[in-house]
């Protein structure tokens, strides 16, 4: 099994159904990973022992997403020493996602989150992946190679338009 | 010397210009109060700290200001038992206004904080007191006359506008 | 029976929908209340009654709930010396929430109103509690309770994830 | 002297820099009127008895300016038969103008208020003037003069333009 | 049969589900009108036509709709020296109706569109009784008429929502 | 003399000062253009007939910028079977651009304006050139060497950097 | 068979459906055309290869329809002389849109992108065909028709709107 | 001198004013960094050289930063496959900064972009280093030191708040 490098965490269940790409692209990239609730609001003083412990436990990049006004990427930001990807949620309720998505990226200087595009888990598994990958040649060679992919599957849809009209 | 009831926390020694204020208008209402600083980003554990007792030391009424991804207030939410009051703040880099408004304003079900408009420091004072007031008979004679007085002011500014043209 | 504390107006009927989660709320904590509709625009002098009067039967928070130029809060709050939270709904023929939101938050100088989430009724129902406890010990408790209730929900949660995955 | 047709209003005196403009161009027109600060928030009694006795003063179109939170222009015409011109203002903390913009614009049904662009009092002017020439063939006369006017300057302009490089 | 004195234009025939509001509420008022569809855009000739000559034929206020790039109402107000209302229209493809908004709302100065709030047609058609009653007591007295039956709904709908719940 | 091939018009004179650039980089790209101000709201006349007439005269496209409610563009568009470049301007009491850019971006199918970014004059009269280059070999050189000289100039300034510091 | 002169492009093979529109006025102007998919993101290399390579096959014009992070228009336009038309697509998890027309609009200077409204592929279609008549009257005379047909699909509507009621 | 690891690179000089503050950060940290002007638009073969073979030079992270329609940052990481940071800059014409936001934040699944506060490139280099930590001891450790400054600097303008006043 792998060992865990990346912590998922998020504001509340019901984000999990945008959370869990996150969770499914760190497999294909075969890196270990946990995932738990964590809600700044409802929780604090879980995410303070969350966050302020993380990095000693062997966990080496933080993804955090939330809903609303957003506040637990940016506390855990905060609290970690670690690289925290920040995934702004459109909740319901939500002002077009416009709050979860300031909330998180307008962190003051210092305190920096890396924000990701609204609902995309999956970029932030990407990131993640790119980050440890900065120090890990095998695991850049996976990520060349699905950028491969990427373009390839592309390419087939490209095929597919061309000979399907 | 009154008993302090409020406190004004800020998230950076910039947001003073606005948040002094808030201070001006309690001192108006004979309320006790302090300012601090309370950086939700750079001093996390202090806004634990801080929060957390706040209640015990006989204060009733927080107010918070802060700009950007302004997660003081919300934290001081979650965290506290008290009402806290959150005065959006537009800092340099800030969006117009937006980030700090919707990062404020957007808190999930369970942890409100009551928001006044951009910047409105003054506004989040007299709010403070009318919070106060709900158990204090002399406070909102006070505030009764407060209004008749904002009254009063626009009466003077017609008679000088009718007669100064 | 509860003493009536918390008057609960909102602009139309259709919003009910929304603002019973105040009265539910608000039931909760044991706090007496009473609902109504008065519409700024179409019941403007029963509007002037009942915000001058509230506060002379023993009414001590005002939550006001209104969508689109929503300037039922701020009415009442010009009308009124007590504290008063506004309720921004997202009505039909509403930009999104915007125009409720910054009808009701962007008040001038002078009168305030405590702004909570977009459709957060229930958060103005907790805030409303919150001010009241102010002066009232065995609330603050609840209070407390609520929030300790708030995050053991979380935790149940943290644990259905993790197992139930 | 001419009968007072008009009844110009504002939320304060520091929105006359831009209320002028509505003044100025009524008196082009040889239209009365009269110029009055009603401020919603702060003379909610004042404002109640305007509203209500405009039209039995021989007043036939009211102009209402405000900034921000700008409940004037709709709590007059909810109060009103007249017709209700609105004009935004961009206040100092206002949001860019959207908050009167919106607060001014987005009425609910059965109470319009007739909006025009932000800070665009002339405009506000015009507007009353031609609701008043619906009942006056010689006050539309001028209006069509005035319409020859705007585009005999263009006219110049453009010969500026061309032999003015 | 009464007078034709409003004419009610659209840019498109997919805007009268919208528009026939306002149509309703003058047969309500008993005032004359004509419906038409104009298209700034795709019969700007027609347009040229129509604005310039309505005043001849007796028309007193014109109501024009549109969605998108919304251009009918300040061209009519452009050619037309009559009141002209506007109802910016939540279009398909328009981007939360911002788009329609603000091509009727910020004329320049010199010609006027009185704007009313997002797909309001039935505004626009109160607006315009409002207008011609500048001239006509009977037609103010329905006015002050239908204003109490809106405020006798609201009696109606507080009563069921007090006994109802 | 190079033959008038586009014709640049704005709304106001005020809007020459950026509008200009249209004209350098046609200067620069010897293409033969003429400059005028088309009111659509102040002189809807000339509007149309400058519109209807332009390719008549040889013109082949049309460069038109306008701030605010910005009807010009689309207007020519409507009525001219030529290309319609848009240049929205960011004019005082425009809110922020985006009334003129959505006033002249989001035209209804069948009349397309195609629109440059806020104040981008030097686009549009590069976008001018490009369109008249599809049949023009020799101009679509020139525009290879524009677009070689914009490389080059970067490159400039990326030694200057290197070394300067 | 008519000569290929328009190449569209897009993004995403689920971009399509709002493409296609492009494509069916083209085959309405009798314009040929081809239609590939080329991600900025994904397909890079190809992106470079199409760009720098189309002029040379004798494309004369590209319509490029991206969402998101739209990229695809301002990078086509940046390494190819042609005029670039792009179409903003309002995708999945857009923010309303406003990310894709602001990525694709606010191009700066030296590149310019012909940028249409929201989805508007039918509007690139034509705007591509305009550009080609420029140097072709038969193709001009089209446009005219087209746009006759227009106003008098508008003409139908407006018969069925009177005499259907 | 210490191994380059991160590059940083802008569209434009005039970036530089806001770009350097990544640059101080990234010597406050020890780590070698290089700078360079990369334009999307008017370099982008340049672009592409630089993209495809950061990698293989030894960068590690890279860091971009630019305004308007900013494609520079995911351009490259639609190109490298290193960890991209992308920073959104306020220029002129931009439009409040959203176009230079969403342009960088809103990226298609697949290819991420870190994307970090409107301006802020000193968060840039501090989330740099807090990626080349994921694999440094040393290195993080530096950054808890700089995490207690930072707390350490609020203490003291806490105190000369409470003194100075």
């Amino acid at each position: 099994m792998n060992k865990i490098q990346v912590s998922i965490v998020m504001g509340s269940d019901s984000d999990y159904a945008v959370m869990k790409e996150a969770a499914h692209i760190l497999e294909y990239f075969g890196i270990g990973f946990e995932v738990d609730i964590v809600s700044a609001h409802r929780t604090p003083k879980y995410l303070f022992d969350f966050a302020t412990s993380a990095h000693t436990r062997g966990i080496r990049v933080i993804i955090a997403g939330a809903g609303g006004a957003a506040h637990l990427p940016g506390m855990v930001a905060s609290l970690s020493p670690l690289p925290v990807i920040g995934v702004p949620i459109k909740s319901s309720n939500s002002i077009d996602g416009w709050d979860s998505i300031l909330s998180i990226l307008q962190m003051p200087n210092g305190v920096p989150v890396a924000t990701v595009a609204l609902n995309a888990a999956k970029n932030a598994g990407i990131l993640a992946a790119q980050i440890l990958a900065a120090g890990n040649i095998r695991l850049r060679k996976k990520i060349e190679i699905y950028k491969l992919e990427l373009s390839q599957e592309v390419v087939k849809k490209r095929k597919k338009l061309k000979t399907g009209k």
